[in-house]
């Protein structure tokens, strides 16, 4: 029987302290079949580990509520910050088998493949910006298994236990489906960790966390500098600018004819996919003055405010700055039959973020994928995603800048950050393109209005969020039924 | 017919912008009676109102995870931060007669009335501390609202709604309950808004906004200065920290003797709580180095860690101070059946936010009432408090502060901030005497344990924790069922 190493357990306080400093933010992963030694691993961990900083975070079988959000929210909802640790005891993989072995269809689309994707893209993402993942299986032979299970139905207190530990292996395919997982070979890799006896196993648990942590900070020590310059060479082109703003004009009579009953039907739309539990994405981008706000409102008007919400995306708190950036996106996203509205959005990223240098070329540059990534994820839990963007020439947005200042009511509405970014107009212009190009995909395309005339983008936008949820909702056009 | 007034709205923009710098917090609370048409005027004023710092919030049936936490939980996860707005779509009120109507008993530990003293507390609690609550019951004659549900009964996508107002009238005592909660003279007064037509419903509910909103920030500037001195002249008594510290000792064989079965036995309490849903709330506070960390480990030691988390008390985060101080608290206690630690607590705004001056005389001094509120609304649905104080001289706090600078391992333990607090040693022994006095209560005892000898006040907590729990879940003291 081996002995606790207590100098290992120091070394891992050292590492796990050092980690806080430079704000590595660590999830270390624990799975492994019932009654495998794992949950009194977990807590010897848990203890090594600061409590001021490490969250302890179980999978459980799923309630009525989770089934109303994207696969992996729980975890999104739960992601550590910078320099915070998460013990994940069972995980992502755990809830899959879950989902996968009782046949779980609410909130997956299509097939259990693009689940398996979206954790796949989801542990890409976060170790590209910056997250450590330790992934472990704790295992044990079938006997050693039996007798910790025979331990516990030996006392009538701690019996039930035992019987869900029997359930989980009669009813899923837990080992089966999570040798896949270890045989795979993309990703962040496993270690399996055998358990005879719990000192020699803790030993283990702790020198696998402490080679990798200290792997991790050499390569930091040896890393000049985060901003790696990537191959990302477009070329400017204007194409989706090219607007006859002239043209697209509607006038005030036949927009007081249309909206209303526009208005009635969205209203009809909205309970419908309450009914049906599908929740709408509406993201608006666009430059300032472009009349997003105006044009949500047109849409809003008749809803019942019960089930939509409307997101205002400022500038990061400093909590959300210590995060991934699409965290406070993802732990606020509409539940199923709901609809969001997002006045500016995720896109901040390689629009403002960019502009300002606020992101590095390389971060913003690997967004476009993580975004793409993060949309298809909410299709594949059942969601409508629809983005406008808002087009409007610069002449145009200097009328509306000097109107807004004359009224003594609007001028609020006017900073100085505004004026600011009229002054970068061509690299507003140049992101802009380049966002659209890279995130317009069939499950999330973009929809570019020309918003000159504020009128003609209303009902343009509220005529193309109509026909895409009637599509869906397979309700006809005309009638209410 | 009214008109709907532009005036008015950009005076209730006007207001909440200056609501907003001010840091003001302001929750509208919306209640009325099915189809009143107060989902219309609550619309319009979630759309005159800025989306960056606006939460519409809607109560709804109480899921199967709401009934595993105290009756306010959801308020208290959405309450919104110093400067922003919620508006709430029928609120705790309609939740209260929900739980009544429908007989729910499952968080409510006792009678109704504890429930309703609960409201009153939080209301009374938000406003002590800057919130401006204003409540609006939207009322409408019953045929105007018979009116509303046929007109939803006319359109097949819409009708459901109309059976789901009909079902709330029949099933709860909405209108009944409502009418005594608008009779109260206390707390926080009610207006009236009858619904005839919406626009003039819509100027009224404005103006309602508008002149309370006007009062508010008139008597601000009336107001010289936050920090009211209080009559708060208790003289220091010394009584809580006369141990004979020399006597209570436990020798290293006995403590090996008995820990593994006391360990063993908290393990079957945990599960036991478990299964009967019970959440148990271990507070923890005392000197620096007391030994309120170790104190935590033997009774985490054998537990499961899927069970419990450890919640280490460090300084608020920016978010953070922008909330009621019980906030950051309130959305982390612990479901139902699970375990928490708090390695320093909610107390601290009673002892270092005293004695440091972050928190003004009357704010401290009226937080041991909102403290023993908010832990009798814990104890209300269900839990079970238990508070150490560990006490220790300043002899043995000078050895042990020394054997940490002297360990490598342990002197990241020891701060510069731990010298500084022991400076003001006989501020915290005064503060921690009136805290003890002030919030021991039967539903939440403080239980002062001398820690000179570390193993003395471990076995002594455990006790402590063991005894307690047997008594509430009814299982006896030496077999297992």
């Amino acid at each position: 029987m081996a002995e606790f190493d207590e100098a290992l357990e120091n070394r891992l306080g050292e590492l796990t302290r050092e980690t806080k400093d430079r704000g590595i933010p660590l999830m270390i992963v624990i799975e492994g079949p019932p009654a495998s030694g794992k949950s009194r691993l977990a807590n010897a961990l848990y203890m090594a580990l600061d409590a001021k900083y490490t969250n302890f975070m179980a999978t459980r079988p799923p309630r009525e509520i989770d089934l109303r959000y994207p696969f992996l929210q729980r975890f999104w909802n739960h992601l550590p910050k910078a320099g915070d640790i998460n013990i994940h005891f069972r995980s992502w993989y755990a809830q899959y088998i879950n989902y996968k072995s009782y046949g779980i269809k609410e909130n997956i689309r299509t097939e259990y493949t693009d689940i398996r994707q979206d954790m796949e893209n989801f542990e890409q993402m976060l170790t590209d910006s910056g997250y450590e993942i330790i992934k472990l299986y704790v295992d044990a032979p079938e006997e050693v298994r039996a007798r910790h299970i025979q331990k516990l139905k030996d006392n009538p207190i701690l019996k039930w236990k035992a019987e869900e530990f029997e359930e989980q292996l009669d009813k899923t395919d837990y080992i089966k489906e999570m040798k896949k997982f270890l045989d795979m070979l993309t990703g962040c890799p496993w270690t399996v960790i055998d358990f005879e006896d719990k000192e020699g196993a803790v030993n283990t648990l702790f020198s696998t966390v402490v080679e990798r942590l200290e792997a991790r900070l050499e390569q930091e020590d040896q890393t000049q500098d985060g901003s790696v310059d990537g191959d990302f060479t477009k070329k400017y082109e204007a194409e989706f600018f090219d607007f006859d703003f002239e043209d697209e004009k509607i006038s005030g009579k036949d927009y007081k004819a249309i909206l209303p009953d526009l208005q009635s039907r969205m209203r009809e739309i909205q309970f419908q996919l309450y009914k049906e539990k599908v929740p709408l994405i509406l993201v608006y981008e666009g430059m300032d003055a472009a009349g997003k706000g105006g044009n949500i409102k047109r849409i809003r008007e008749h809803l019942d405010p019960t089930g939509y919400t409307v997101n205002a995306t400022g500038a990061p708190t400093d909590v959300e700055l210590l995060h991934h950036y699409l965290w406070r996106f993802a732990i606020d996203i509409p539940r199923s039959g709901h609809v969001a509205f997002y006045d500016r959005s995720w896109y901040g990223r390689v629009l403002v973020e960019r502009i300002e240098g606020l992101a590095s070329k390389q971060q913003w540059q690997q967004s476009y994928e993580e975004i793409n990534a993060f949309e298809k994820s909410l299709y594949n839990s059942g969601a409508i995603i629809i983005k406008f963007f808002l087009s409007l020439d610069k002449d145009e947005q200097l009328e509306r800048f000097e109107s807004r200042e004359d009224d003594p009511d609007k001028q609020w509405k006017l900073t100085d950050e505004d004026w600011r970014n009229r002054e970068k107009w061509d690299e507003y212009v140049e992101a802009s393109e380049d966002m659209i190009r890279k995130t317009h995909t069939a499950f999330a395309p973009w929809h570019v209005i020309p918003g000159n005339n504020k009128k003609y983008a209303r009902i343009t936008a509220l005529k193309k969020v109509i026909e895409t949820c009637e599509a869906r909702l397979g309700i006809s056009a005309k009638s209410g039924d």
